[in-house]
């Protein structure tokens, strides 16, 4: 989507490949010391003396991952970046530098490339990584991202999926589900827009909602506030597909088992309105939305104090041993099987 | 194109996500020390102590990059890792590890993507690097690939694209032109069989060149005969564009002109006479043609006695005063200049 559908348009073939890299990166400024040499060489060159180096990867595809008849390209711009940075902050490194790659369709004119690249901007700029390389070109059809993001930390510091020991505690970060039911929200509106376009919606009482799934933010806090509370997780994982799918993550790589309660998992207050008004089951939501990009890990029971009054953390269940599978237990006090109902690209 | 088409034929929508990401990661293996952490969990972990990190990126497109229609998924996979490995050559870097992202649209079988991944594990532990990590989901139309590839090298050792200066010598690995030829001859050999399927074609004039397009090598062996010859290049690029596309690269980003001298080009026998069998330039193959991943860098004058006999190497030119612009000196004799008429995947 274009914000500004009235402005002429410029090919980006006339620019030719080389033209087009120029003008999409020269905005970006090398802020990291361990930024040796970015954009414009085979490959860029980093320095991380005696920390560790933390390397991600992600590809997003447009009708897949993002529908522009409502992600504006900023907004994905964005959130493309973010994404790629979550997974940094879930291995408690810091991210430092990434790469964007961008395959695009004739259809986009320049402005809508430079729409993108300011989403991406605003985010590396926000996060304080810079953009060292990418790849552009062609594509046969619709705008395609792939972005790699890399980050450094100290050994001992960095918290991997497979550290849960059968009595750790189960906590996530700020609250679930809002992103998921912000797209269906948008999706409604799309569909009422494609019906009476000169419709105008209403969506005063979605503005959370909308705003977690159009302009997410990583948890690169999260690290700082470790460190002051004195706290290592023994295991980590951001929440991108759900948070079933992300606990059974943990759960499968530590070899151990769960307990997850209903009634535990932090919600919005307007998630559980307008799940009223939609007439979904809020805790489907929870469980199976995704994209909340907020971080879930186990921490040591005797660590239980150090997060108790911190409004950051809710404790959501703990971990039991493998034998005992992976339960959700209801309100109403029954244990179901755990399931990933996650987001799930390559479903039919 | 699948090598087996009759074989049976299984969905990668029945695997799931990351079904499909263990199915065909699981034969990746770690070799290198520097790789703490690979596959499995949010980002991998890399240790480089004292080296420096250097990190390409480069995005394929069905129809854009490749053809199935002569590419088989093995050689896709094999050279796809293989342009990533150059970019980092052509630093003075080791390669190390790589990341592989892959999208696929539902017409791909699971079995089309293990050929794909047997391409990709044979040049990984040809060029002895560690598949760390990457994304696998689906495409609207066709086949995405997404590599990152990451190397290490002493900070003294690498060599950037900006460093030649007015005098230096212009040599290049290898030989130029061989690759493009081979494009040219799958193209036509295509577009014959498309007329008549039952046509043989004898490819046995071809044969290097069409290796040359569908298994190229990257120069990995050239850091170590540097050593050996106690030569650093002063500025180093690899040939994937286009010969004249790089050479302007080294001297735009270095600010220096150059001479290239049209009768030192190093070409192949085979690409002579299949030039003259299609009645093509070989000049305009050599300068345009890409996909060589040679490498093309300058040195020192005095350097020149350490190359002199060398049979990997060719003095193809030198660097001039950029006031004096970039030519190609033909073989009459007459100046040129220099144009970028190599690959642009923007073009219309």
């Amino acid at each position: 989507m274009l914000e500004n559908k009235d402005q002429s348009r410029t090919s980006i073939g006339e620019l030719g490949e080389f033209g087009l890299i120029d003008h999409l990166t020269k905005h970006f400024t090398v802020t990291q010391a361990s930024t040796l040499k970015s954009i414009g060489d085979d490959a860029a060159v980093l320095d991380f003396g005696s920390k560790k180096v933390v390397i991600s990867t992600d590809l997003l595809i447009e009708g897949v991952h993002f529908d522009l008849a409502y992600m504006p390209l900023k907004h994905l711009g964005y959130k493309a970046v973010v994404a790629n940075v979550s997974d940094i902050c879930a291995m408690n490194a810091t991210p430092t530098q990434i790469t964007v790659s961008i395959a695009v369709s004739n259809r986009f004119p320049l402005e809508a490339l430079e729409e993108l690249f300011a989403g991406i901007t605003s985010a590396s700029k926000f996060y304080g990584v810079d953009v060292i390389g990418g790849d552009t070109t062609s594509s046969q059809k619709g705008l395609i991202i792939s972005i790699t993001a890399i980050g450094e930390a100290n050994l001992e510091d960095i918290v991997y999926r497979n550290g849960a020991q059968a009595t750790d505690l189960l906590v996530v970060s700020g609250d679930i589900g809002a992103a998921y039911m912000g797209l269906q929200i948008l999706e409604r509106e799309k569909q009422v827009f494609q019906v009476n376009p000169n419709n105008q919606p209403d969506l005063e009482p979605y503005t959370y909602l909308i705003e977690r799934q159009l302009k997410p933010e990583a948890r690169r806090d999260l690290k700082e506030l470790f460190e002051k509370l004195e706290l290592k997780p023994t295991s980590m994982i951001d929440v991108s597909d759900g948070l079933s799918s992300e606990v059974m993550h943990l759960c499968k790589q530590s070899g151990v088992g769960c307990n997850l309660y209903e009634e535990k998992i932090p919600v919005d207050p307007q998630l559980i309105n307008v799940c009223e008004e939609f007439n979904i089951d809020i805790t489907t939501i929870a469980l199976s939305g995704g994209e909340d990009y907020e971080l879930l890990f186990t921490i040591k029971m005797e660590d239980y104090g150090k997060i108790k009054a911190n409004p950051n953390f809710t404790v959501i269940g703990h971990m039991t041993q493998e034998s005992e599978g992976m339960h959700l237990v209801t309100r109403a006090n029954t244990k179901i099987q755990l399931k990933a109902r996650g987001w799930n690209a390559l479903e039919d």
